[in-house]
């Protein structure tokens, strides 16, 4: 089912409160893949580096933005989408804007969630974000274990 | 050594620009625990309940606070402090304002941090953050890994 990337959006930063805070620019949005890009401004630490609180925000609101598209796109409309576990590795500091992707190489696991979630109206789904400086290497990976029911 | 506290709640907030979004009041800070209760307006998703991003970043607030207090109250004033890995477990819900607490039962542990940092002008610290509801039940529960170097 084709889905209005728009619309999403706008689903995002109306119902998620802190969205409008986290300075993010979405280039891509679809069950092919999220990317994000991230105002570093918005997002300092007291080292002037992101803080891991924002890393963190981004990279679950990236995975969920992922959740909820693939769920769109395979005709389910169900918003009981919940986060069950997250974890994040911060492996080098983030010193300029930076991308958050997650969902580019997740399609045989999207598939099965899918089946799953159609054959018992709940389902669950790990997805990984990873976190990239303007440099290309990767600074965190994130990964969140979402819950869908129908 | 006597700390400031709202000096330090001012180097929160001035030096992490997400601070003023998450709607935190600092009910305590200091060696023996650090308490904030956040207000769950600021704080909102999809559902109405909290967001996992919003719950992570001010467990981490309280836990990096948490350190910070623990290193000026021992008269070490480095600000050079990371944090190499987060875990948060999502419980239940949030439906109502919050609060979080961490550091209420480490003082072994951040001895221990405290002395090794001493000795080794570095060390680590795990720091442990729970999120309640109004209603004293436990929502979420974060973990951290923080590092300083002096």
């Amino acid at each position: 089912m084709e889905v209005n990337t728009q619309e999403l959006i706008q689903v995002l930063s109306d119902k998620i409160t802190l969205y409008q805070h986290l300075g993010i620019e979405v280039v891509s949005l679809s069950s092919s893949g999220v990317h994000f890009k991230i105002d570093l401004e918005k997002n300092k630490n007291h080292k002037g580096t992101a803080f891991g609180g924002s890393l963190y925000a981004t990279a679950v609101l990236a995975a969920y933005a992922f959740v909820l598209v693939c769920l769109r796109e395979a005709g389910l409309n169900t918003e009981n989408i919940v986060i069950a576990k997250g974890e994040i590795k911060y492996l080098r500091p983030v010193t300029t804007d930076f991308s958050v992707r997650c969902g580019f190489d997740a399609e045989a696991d999207t598939k099965k969630f899918l089946a799953d979630l159609k054959q018992n109206t709940s389902a669950r789904l790990t997805v990984q974000s990873h976190i990239f400086g303007l440099d290309n290497i990767c600074k965190a990976t994130f990964s969140g274990e979402f819950v869908a029911k129908l």
